[in-house]
């Protein structure tokens, strides 16, 4: 182990758990987020049920990403830490899941729909509708509770890029964001977070509503990523 | 009278009382902490209508759990007491009770529906329904309002487990919640808020949204409770 | 002028109107509150269009209960005074008005419905519905809006008793609460854009629901006004 | 250039874009304020992508109102001047205009619904409806995007007084608000978001729900607005 790139991986990843309860995303300890080391194949996640308070860089726990070992510590990692070994596994380009039970975005996962991209502030961050996975069977949900739920997820994700649409709803369950860094997972679970409480109300004005015109949302996509990008200072 | 266990138990439900001012459940004087010292039959409550802010530990009133007599003290207990009383007569396993008139929990109770267990946040905690009682008949109002209040909820639990669905709506009225502890009896009321937050946003998305599939609810409230938990580091 | 009892009733006012501020029921300059002392028929209100944040107790405006003359000073008194002093006239138990734009109870008004009393914590401040006025017609606009804006109100409250019921919602336009005192006359501000909020949010439940039964409402009033209230520790 | 007032003008536009993050209408970067210096011809507006805690008053951006060309420094003015610099021109009365995506009032332009003037809070700043622009065809998003956002909301002022209706929805997108200064623009961001907010609960306790009656609404506008305004100190 490189020992000072994986101590810069877990403040990394501490740092992005804490900003989680800053941008008032997590009640308690619902929620996590992790980043990854992909050169030494290693995961460094939230330890399960330790109050945010409470955390350290140091207690951010190290796992490996072939198998889901840990590697050093005592504490357990993150509950959910299978779902994020599947989706670093099918997922190459990503670096930071975070998994939260924001309000709104688990409002729509628990109704069980999709966020279309009913305006530019979606459209500026996820490239048309923000999926739902289909619920586990009870034998998924059996035999591996966690992994399976990052079967669903890379399931609803047949055909899609995960890097033009950053984040899914688990039905019934919440959001999982994902982006290149540990920092960037946590930037896109506050965007959909408020693209989800948007939606809520525009439907309430207008039921039934649905995506923008394909034109404006490619435009304003495309207007922050990719070649022709014009957004910023870069 | 034990007078250091006392009060150790004044400070633990001080203690809770204002955890739920700084979890922003309280307006005014509008919800009350309650715990037990079951070996010396002694219950600790807030003294009704005082300020929060005005409020120490030893101010707690004691009243006693078989008479329901203050036990010391010159201020008047929670004119809620009667119904704490008889939740821990009733359920013996639980060490504090919480009530709250918090918003979206009390909406439910207004609108008279039981909280549907639509998602894996609800069903970390509450295992199944969250009930809602039916209202009391004029002659129970008469005779014994917070009593019988107590009575309402108990018939609610028929059959069920209060340690598994640790909360209950009272109809046109607001939650109760309860834990083996008081701290616990507060997490409760936190939680059962948020689940009632998300689950009236849940219902304006998808009308008339029911229940999750029976075996991911079961799953999560099991991950979480019972001799095969793996949440947390315990 | 007794100097000494008005220089209280400005700070009585001035505290209760940044009392308002503190309870974030204000935007910008959107409310006032004032205060009345009976003897010397004074009434102390904010002055029209001052910032909170630099408003002082010497700027409270002293106006003619009779009149409607400023008796002090030179600073405009709100605009809404002339409803004030209706209300002030009408009401000879009131010792304290306000009114604000907040958010829900206004969401009321706009929908030109009174909040029927569907929850004990309505319940427990206002027995039965909270009305709506009428809007005023084209001539009582033209010739005396602030003024009839009282009269519409004291014509909602034929038959009813205005310290039992202590608020009203504008049709259109917003609250106005009042009590024994400015700072009463806050509270029941805080407590109607509560009650407003908890109603918007079980009517979406449940479309249409009406007030609670009778002898629950009737029970909870009584149980914190009138002479066997047991509420507190009076 | 007359250096110190366009050093001026940049604090006048910082001060106008922080006031923003302080009102807790912008997330991230999600948002800008310009203003005008009519006499020289320049245009000062925040810089593209920075972040808030970043900004300084040197980094606000001049731009020729002309030519639209960035006349100093090496930072990018935002992505949306042209629409910025569109309403200058075509609105010679504004001095400030301000763009944001906040929730309520980007809900209503998701649903591609006008806010009709439901209540007084409306009509004290904004006469009549507040506007929806129609998309931009396919041609027009990518011939000129921002320019031609820009020309539908002009469009959508055709016959209607920008000053007496300080602002407007983009269909799809959010609000532009302007006004006499910078911090008008943004004060009026900060109501239009509270007037959507209002409107949005109305609307769910009242569907469809139209505007006031016209003798009401001119009344608070006039009330604020015009040679016979009485609101206020001046």
């Amino acid at each position: 182990m490189d020992l000072e790139k994986i101590a810069n991986l877990q403040k990394e990843v501490y740092d992005a758990n804490m900003e989680l309860v800053r941008r008032n995303l997590i009640i308690y300890t619902w929620g996590n987020v992790s980043g990854i080391d992909r050169e030494q194949g290693i995961v460094a996640i939230k330890p399960s049920g330790v109050e945010y308070d409470e955390l350290t860089p140091e207690m951010i726990v190290l796992v490996s990403l072939e198998t889901g070992k840990v590697l050093e510590g005592t504490l357990r990692p993150s509950s959910d830490t299978p779902t994020h070994l599947k989706l670093y596994r099918a997922f190459p380009e990503i670096g930071g899941v975070t998994h939260t039970h924001s309000t709104c975005a688990t409002a729509w996962a628990q109704a069980g729909l999709p966020i279309p991209c009913m305006g530019t502030t979606h459209a500026d961050y996820f490239h048309g509708d923000i999926p739902v996975t289909r619920f586990l069977t009870p034998q998924e949900t059996e035999e591996a509770y966690e992994g399976n739920t990052g079967t669903v997820i890379i399931e609803a994700f047949q055909g899609k890029n995960p890097i033009h649409t950053p984040g899914v709803l688990c039905a019934g369950h919440g959001p999982f964001t994902w982006g290149k860094t540990p920092a960037q997972s946590v930037y896109h679970a506050v965007v959909l977070e408020e693209v989800a409480k948007m939606g809520l109300m525009a439907r309430s004005l207008q039921p039934g509503l649905g995506a923008l015109p394909q034109h404006i949302s490619d435009k304003h996509f495309l207007r922050k990523h990719g070649p022709n990008a014009y957004y910023g200072q870069n």
